[in-house]
């Protein structure tokens, strides 16, 4: 279950405690919804991991942007969850609250992407529905395998375990705010490279390879340090090198021209990557097959006791609010 | 697929024939998209049951009604599509888009009623997402299993086979006229009754008992004649006998104050009953299961050749045009 908030309403972990966990029936597969996702158990030790996830107009795209990019959204929403526990792709449903602009043009690009998205990744539609909407909405629920059966949690972890992150983060943020108008980039190719990273977000499925070695993962959709004080439960902590954050050349380069602080990147939204939480033992076996499967990975720090999240220098990390989806 | 229609616009067949057909690569639990629901095939014939529908404000359901009614109607749309194909629940996720006048009431009321139908049915919720919107909005993925491992298709059928609805027409579209101001009642129990059809309907959740002995079934949400010709595939037609179609006792006073027409209930939407259709051969058997299971189950008619619907007294049927969600 998804771990967003309402704006000055009442909170998700509210609504779920106090609505919705008696719902579950505790039931293994829910992890009593302290995951993104949950699994059904078919026949011994088989397990298909589940994970739905949605996205609407205004909030996670804009009524004129490309059907390509909000195509590329809600499949790369969904399949970093997969990824994130672990496992590959097989199989989705797609809910879709079309309003009246949707046309042909519209569907035939939007479908084209999902297409070329399916036999990247190896998985089909399985059906769906369609209703009228004055706003564009869509749902989707993904089906998926691991290979070892090992669904990863979000939050198994012991103190002095690493922290990694996968890719680079704000790019997509970088993209964001250059739409808003809120950062000027002229350099063409420059500024092209952030509104790409924003629009055309593709997923890190190098969880179902790391599967076996790690405790705990989740996607960054919602910022770095948001989603790793979920990892961390508020009940353990973290040491974290900035200078080991990873960034791209190109926002390197912002940085360099203090167009943008380093800090403030670390709760940006939109991003797909992953943060590992994994026994320092398999350092080696993490890069080696990172490696192997091209896929970028940096060790960025590591778990400890005291529930506070501070830098190398031991100083606690002053980070502004969390980025939030629901609000 | 749901098979609903755009108004003035792409036809939804249209968009699945030329969008979305690409999509499902064929794959067998798809049924090509002809079925409202579809399956995995996990192990050795093991099949889970996967159909999703969703629900929106002013379409299937208004603002100020009762949180309540609208969990009851989340569920039971779904849990008909499940019925149809022969199947019983097993587990569902729930993406809930959420306007800013939802509050703790609503969501207690909401979430008790999920609560009851869960502990009636047997099913529970596994996961979900959460996303602020302008209206409300739910969409419900469920899982589920058939005893004998048989999906129960849609249009599996033959001349000479026996065509049965479940349950009763109509009353819940006349609680709707009422609710229109289309029509009037004076009655007060007798106009609650209907009120409290289309307010809070049931699932008639006999399809995974009837199963073994059936063809094809559907479950009658757009109307008993539009979902019969879904079924018939514009390949086969039927005779029916009105006098047949099975009505309340309620209904019937209506009728016998000539305040409405037996015919025009033939098109009416918010009804979950099923249309099933079998070999005469096991009509008793049917009739028994039934009367065991304490559903109504009444023959209407038969298949036939011709594409046409007629009455048994060979005059074609003039039904006005189909109850469409999706207009």
């Amino acid at each position: 279950m998804k771990k967003n908030f309402y704006k000055n309403k009442l909170s998700e972990d509210f609504i779920i405690t106090n609505y919705l966990k008696k719902l579950n029936f505790k039931k293994k597969g829910t992890f009593n919804f302290d995951n993104d996702g949950s699994y059904l158990t078919l026949k011994k030790n088989k397990k298909l991991v589940i994970t739905t996830d949605s996205i609407s107009e205004n909030l996670d795209f804009f009524k004129n942007d490309d059907p390509k990019s909000i195509a590329k959204k809600i499949i790369t929403v969904n399949l970093s969850d997969l990824s994130a526990m672990g496992s590959y792709p097989y199989a989705y449903t797609l809910n879709l609250f079309l309003p009246k602009y949707i046309n042909k043009n519209w569907l035939n690009i939007f479908t084209d992407e999902l297409f070329k998205m399916q036999k990247k990744y190896k998985f089909y539609l399985l059906g769906g529905d369609l209703s009228k909407s004055n706003q564009l909405k869509i749902s989707a629920t993904f089906f998926g395998f691991s290979k070892n059966d090992k669904v990863t949690s979000q939050n198994k972890l012991n103190s002095g375990d690493d922290i990694w992150i996968t890719g680079n983060l704000g790019d997509s943020y970088i993209g964001l705010q250059i739409l808003k108008s809120k950062l000027s980039i002229k350099n063409k190719k420059l500024k092209n490279y952030f509104l790409n990273k924003y629009y055309y977000p593709e997923p890190c499925m190098v969880g179902s390879k790391l599967n076996k070695y790690i405790k705990s993962s989740i996607d960054i959709s919602d910022g770095f340090i948001g989603d790793l004080k979920k990892m961390l439960k508020y009940k353990y902590g973290a040491i974290l090198d900035i200078n080991k954050i990873p960034i791209s050349k190109n926002l390197n380069q912002l940085l360099n021209l203090k167009k943008i602080h380093k800090k403030n990147l670390l709760n940006t939204g939109d991003n797909y990557d992953l943060i590992i939480i994994a026994n320092k033992k398999f350092r080696s076996k993490l890069l080696s097959i990172a490696k192997k499967e091209k896929v970028k990975i940096t060790l960025v720090g590591k778990v400890i006791n005291d529930v506070k999240i501070i830098n190398d220098s031991d100083k606690p990390l002053n980070i502004s609010k969390e980025f939030d989806h629901f609000l």
